[in-house]
């Protein structure tokens, strides 16, 4: 098969042997693969550590057809079925990550080995390649559930590449709340508009923050000052990762607030927790999705619910995968690029 | 009066002119005083920067005897009364912290002006200098309220200062939670364990998250693996407000764990944002009470529920304040002193 391979920092597309599924396991043909800021990321990292970093088949955005099943298998779905699934492959040592990890390889590739208890099923739809964008909408579904939003609340969105577009997406799946979206690019907020975002602002001209205060309404002061506790009505999502950014966000929220953090600086980072103290913040960091997240998201892809087709920038053949990395690394001109064969 | 003030990052028992209690206010003797670690704080903060950080009239652990209503008071209490209250004085321009304010005197002091709308009656109980305990252990009662609790939680606390101490005291009035303690010091240990703690660790000997985790059972796996949210037992109390402490808790800890932040780190703090995300951490900063936290601890310590005796450690003259304040620095001799007239 062809294969995306990302090796000491670069990618290349190389012939390696098919893989061949296990017990349980089932043999697909992606026909669209989404490229993932998560890729971008391991690719800065093994261009800083080739020696420690091996080389890996990327992909974990995909959908294709069931080509073949292994052995120990259920079959449910036949031959040719159109699935995606949670990119989680069992192995003799625990489940493994398919597409970030070095044993299990990825679906940027003309075959993958997915496990079978977790495809889900595509129905047809007119656009079957957006199937691909199941995994990063569910990440925006789980940061929407980490929130613990109610009816009147009011959002802000930090930063709006795939994840926040993510997010904002299932905010307003979700409804009744108001969504407020900040980012430096044009492009970018343009897409949140799209997506739905109720207030999109540009950080460099306005504070976001000042719009997200005037809709939420009047702060809850200290503890000390309130007999009860009034519910707060504010909440963001920190989709960024970069070092300085959870800060800023601190230093801004309102008292009380929630901030949910979806962006995975890899970096340390320096907070000032008397700040989030004074403030009494909650933060929640959330992780991937949960399969009934997932399943969410495949469902609101295929009914419709969202839209998800802005996000696609570009759709570029596995041969064009080095130009294709190359252009994902501008805001202003892409924000997801998918792979076909 | 003689008052106890910080001044440039020492203590003097000055004599001062009598404040006079305003619209709404009551003019109160303090009969027990207890000395804090934001006071110490604030000394350190005045010795670094003199010129900046005015002189402040100390003490907001209080309790003591109404001598005087100001006016426009419905002065339901009567003379000689003995109260305590959540210490914010209304002023001119919204309420300020009383003995943490250059502009409102503290109760480490002969008299002192306390809100009448924030008065709690203290009724006779054997030991009436305790009810002076009653703010620290509000801090705990809301820490507590903040962790969001159910009966099987296992509990960690981080550090059995005042705050972890009034931590434990609250989780076990409670109930139904297990707590392991963690302390350097032995002989805040024995605290740990007279407050109630089911395990308490010394942190140089062994991983209190050894025994923690032993108690809550198998961990939840990440979140792309387990079809639905089962409830986290864990949570743990950051009780230290060190720099390089939330970033070991959150090390530590299992997946999924609360983390409760109670010790107030001054400075600047690094963490590992990708670890909290991979383990879906949720931070909750807490910060001081609500009016009916506060009402709660008076009630405890009335009525028996928690025993604050063993927190006090010495009980001193108002005269001999600077002796106190130079022997609470050493953890192994001292937990609370309080300081009567």
């Amino acid at each position: 098969m062809r294969a995306v391979v990302a090796k000491a920092g670069a990618i290349e597309v190389q012939e390696l042997p098919d893989p061949t599924p296990g017990p349980g396991q089932v043999l697909v043909a992606p026909s669209a693969c989404g490229i993932c800021g998560s890729d971008l990321h391991l690719l800065e990292t093994q261009a800083a550590m080739p020696d420690l970093v091996p080389a890996i088949v990327l992909g974990h955005e995909y959908v294709g057809t069931i080509l073949d099943y292994g052995p120990d298998t259920e079959r449910t779905l036949p031959i040719g079925s159109v699935v995606t699934s949670v990119p989680y492959l069992d192995q003799p040592d625990g489940p493994q990550l398919i597409g970030l990890s070095p044993t299990v390889t990825g679906a940027l590739a003309d075959v993958v080995v997915l496990q079978e208890s977790r495809l889900v099923s595509v129905p047809s739809i007119p656009q079957p390649e957006y199937a691909a964008l199941t995994e990063p909408l569910a990440v925006g579904v789980h940061a929407v559930g980490a929130a613990d939003l109610a009816p009147g609340d009011v959002a802000l969105v930090v930063g709006c590449g795939p994840v926040g577009l993510s997010v904002i997406a299932a905010l307003k799946a979700v409804g009744s709340v108001e969504v407020v979206a900040a980012d430096y690019s044009s492009a970018r907020r343009a897409l949140a508009e799209k997506f739905g975002a109720d207030v999109v602002v540009d950080p460099a001209q306005t504070s976001p923050y000042t719009a997200w205060a005037q809709l939420a309404g009047p702060e809850i002061p200290p503890s000390p000052l309130v007999e009860t506790l009034r519910r707060p009505r504010t909440v963001v999502f920190e989709c960024v990762g970069a070092p300085g950014v959870l800060n800023s966000v601190m230093e801004s929220a309102t008292p009380h607030t929630r901030i949910v953090v979806v962006g995975v600086c890899q970096q340390p980072d320096t907070i000032t927790p008397a700040i989030a103290i004074v403030k009494e913040l909650a933060l929640r960091f959330a992780f991937a999705y949960r399969p009934d997240e997932f399943a969410r998201a495949s469902r609101w892809i295929t009914d419709g619910t969202v839209d998800v087709g802005p996000l696609v920038t570009a759709t570029r053949t596995l041969a064009d995968a080095a130009g294709a990395f190359a252009d994902l690394r501008n805001p202003e001109d892409h924000c997801k690029i998918l792979l076909t064969p």
